[in-house]
């Protein structure tokens, strides 16, 4: 698509409504996508315990790109682009795995975990080494969880994101905590869709039961005129709820409220820790914590759910038991990949500490459940009956600044 | 594919001859199909036994856009866009259900049958649900056939057709029938090859051995020389014999005489009733009844085969006893969807009046062998070395029929 | 791509290095390879025992296009577009048949085995069969080797090479073999990835175990000072052994001297007869004969193995005992088809004189494994972050080579 007419496009929205069909359905603004948002700006992609040990590497794709996260012997953790200097091999398959240096299976180049070429046969005198390295890609580290970035500049307001979130994330020891359950769930539907739908809970109440027992829909705005006398009553407790519990937490050293900066940041993005219902301690079934064990310092069980949002792709729930990290990667116009990991304390044991299934039952349910609703949204859209629709100012706010940051960053890189 | 391109290969095609390669694969002109032909004329799409009860919901997809159609409280039948006017969810998903209200189940806005929004949470006081009901879409039976049309004005002239179809159709009662058997095939060939292959029965002989159990070939033209004196005396004798019942049907209320306007006429169509062979009962292996119901009012069990066409995308065959219906639906360039549903009376009793493998075998047979033809007839229209090859003047004649009426539709549409 | 988009992209490549990406991915220079290099170069097919008997008939895509090779009642073996006269059909499915005639199985039009019309009903009095032949495709059997060529004017120097080899094949005698065995492999790469995997061995040592028990890797480059002093003397000891064997075979009417037109010829080639390790008769695990019936006149086992290349889309292995022959055709811009043949003696007897699993052992498994090479390679070539990397100057000549005739071609094609 020609960025006049995408510009076009992006000038001709109508505030407060879903995009336009193309955002969701072009090919041509799903690549755009991928040039403009996803190769320029800060992507999550995992947490250092995905690498916990040196030579430990961990590969994935983001559009056309390869990535490989290693950790070294000096346990730094370094990003690059997989793909051999030589005749362009992948170094390393998707996934996971443990070397002591990255050398190429077609013609054994050998790369140290720092991406120096150590190694490169029949290549003859004049061959340079030190001009083949691995490509760097730019990694960040916040409190533990794994930020990428493509560009040759990234974004530096990285750094503010961090200064605010560290205090708020530190508490649960991220870089102490182990893997242990990870999913990959493919969407069927445009990865707008699948960030639109995390960006509200209008739709949890008929659809989410098992989540909804743990997750007051309350802290996520409503209409007063939409709820009966006995619901209003129950949003009052909430709030009353939320005002003492935010100030308990923040004597406790636990970060509790509200920050907002999704729609005015180019590294946008949302946090607070909220109560949760009934024994209020995890976003399980029974709402009581799922590890025995601990994250970090924290001792209070019912240290509330902290919600965690990220710009373009990303959000978590962190717990005082455990952590549910999610990543949204793009696969097609129509494709969208979804990685959930569930962390636990590192020393944490599977069987006795925690149970595997009453650990993942909620979120498993809850992800099938909004990849059917991103399945029959993407089916829907595509339609030439299909105009944008309004979004509720009351649950679907945090949607509407999801849309606003993404418009507001594609005119910007198209400027 | 540009306009005047298009027109240009409209305008240098050579008559009495198959179609330009691009017509067959083009993925421009698979698009140009769709928005030129499928969403502005009159697409036959099933049959009122399809929803037989208030709150019967039946959705299926022409290209990008899904329809529901839905029978109301007052029995009424209509369609509308499987569209939510909040975010664009389907509100069901294909095939067919029973509704109260159509309720989405993303948020649970809530529509009336007659496409009117009931209820939407959240919205806020200023919100207007008048505006939000649900796009209608043009609906039109045709003595129990439903035609639907996407475009906002659709051809006046289906009500021409209907005036002329109606005595024929009329005494085979389709509102009193209910669906024995229904299959979904997906041809591997262009829309046209599958529409092309129905409109004659040149290759009848050579593939088709149990639908010429009972229907004749020579029904469909034959040259003179190609025939062998036997051939000849058959050709005779079957002249003879549709002369003589055709009388006769007539004479008791069946219409049966050609009309034909399938290049003609905006809404094309073609009707005749025909006699069948051996037992002439019905197109079954044995040529008898395959329901011991007679359809509506008839009573002669030998009242021959009234065959129907419509273009773009649809045959019937009403026999006494029974009718088959076949709809076609563009899925891609090269991939098409075949639906056919198997009708008899609603009272005939499974097992006592009929048996659904009796019913239907010689047209799961037929529909098999004509996939077969169009897949190779799609693998070798893909060849560089194709080119239009010529149509016999003597059984080709409706094929070159649904081209001009294709290419006429093309140019109208395009001016 | 514009034409003069991809002149400029052939200009602007870096000699010595690997290509441009939109050469491995490109959907444009894809079907430019198509319509360019397979369509007007000579693409090596299959062998003449393919269709050993009159009335054998072979069928097989090249891109859209469909060939027929068919042997005649007078032996001859021709070739013919795939696609009947009238609506288009296919003739033959892929694969193999024995045949009397070729008809079509749509409208049972009739050709014979020379490609005139012989029969088409229903097609009236003026309709003139003879302009209705299935239209040829040029053929030429290069000492039992069948090359087409698409163009109407194919490369008049394909005589050159059948001058050039036929001295160096005729002695394994192809006509007189069989096809003991043969595979379709899928590569998930460009099909010049898989050429440029096939004309190195510099991946051989670290990828091939099974096919280094025979083939000495020395016999395709290295670099001197890539050696320690005992791989030296083993290099050494080569050289001296082709010096001596290929003069012993020479003067036993084998010819084996190196014949190189890779890149400055339009029908590019190159041979050689080199020596085998261990008992150095065949590509075999225990490298002794797989079949024990000799191929033509040659007597000695240890007669070393011929390697013959085309370019664009073959190579084969030429053994006293057997031979292995390999077509790449082009399936998408990251698809390739690897089909490989063993061909033995006519007369030897499975069981008895070879047996299909330690004669096809050694190739199954090389094939293999360059398919995983050519997967990881595109995977690779298709990141934003590839840029061409540098060839071996030692053992990527050949490689170089390939590049050099395909971009010259491409560019002689252009103008």
């Amino acid at each position: 698509m020609p960025h006049d007419a995408l510009a076009q496009l992006i000038a001709g929205r109508k505030p407060g409504h879903t995009l336009d069909q193309d955002f969701y359905t072009s090919p041509e603004i799903f690549q755009t996508d991928l040039d403009l948002i996803f190769a320029r700006h800060w992507i999550y992609v995992g947490v250092e315990p995905d690498v916990p040990e040196a030579g430990d590497v961990m590969s994935f794709d983001i559009g056309a790109a390869s990535v490989i996260i290693v950790r070294d012997d000096d346990m730094q953790i370094r990003a690059f682009h997989n793909v051999c200097r030589h005749r362009g091999a992948r170094l390393t398959p998707d996934g996971k795995s443990s070397v002591g240096n990255l050398v190429c299976r077609y013609h054994a180049w050998t790369y140290a975990l720092d991406g120096r070429l150590l190694f490169a046969d029949h290549m003859g005198e004049d061959f340079d080494k030190s001009c083949r390295g691995l490509k760097p890609v730019h990694l960040r580290s916040v409190a533990g969880l794994l930020f990428i970035c493509l560009a040759d500049e990234p974004p530096a307001d990285i750094e503010e994101m961090a200064r605010v979130m560290t205090p708020y994330l530190a508490p649960h020891d991220v870089a102490n905590c182990k893997i242990a359950h990870s999913t990959d769930l493919i969407e069927h539907g445009n990865w707008k869709l699948t960030m639109e739908n995390n960006r509200e809970c209008y739709h949890c109440a008929a659809n989410h039961p098992e989540l909804t027992t743990s997750l007051f829909a309350y802290g996520f705005g409503f209409s007063p005129t939409a709820l009966d006398d006995l619901d209003l009553q129950q949003a009052e407790r909430y709030a009353d709820m939320v005002t003492e519990l935010q100030q308990r937490w923040e004597a406790d050293g636990l970060p509790a409220r509200e920050v907002e900066h999704l729609s005015d940041r180019v590294t946008g993005f949302r946090t607070e820790r909220l109560p949760m219902d009934q024994h209020g301690e995890s976003q399980t079934l029974d709402t009581k914590a799922a590890s025995q064990r601990m994250l970090g310092q924290i001792k209070d069980r019912r240290s509330g759910g902290l919600s965690f949002w990220t710009q373009p792709n990303s959000w978590h729930h962190f717990m005082g038991d455990h952590i549910v990290t999610f990543s949204v990667i793009p696969v097609g116009p129509e494709e969208t990949l979804l990685r959930t990991k569930w962390l636990v304390h590192k020393d944490a044991v599977e069987g006795v500490d925690y149970d595997v299934e009453n650990l993942t039952r909620v979120w498993l349910a809850t992800n099938r459940q909004d990849a059917e609703l991103v399945g029959i949204s993407q089916a829907g859209v595509r339609s030439p009956a299909y105009e944008p629709g309004p979004y509720s100012p009351f649950t679907e706010g945090f949607v509407e600044k999801f849309c606003t940051w993404y418009l507001g960053r594609l005119s910007a890189e198209l400027a």
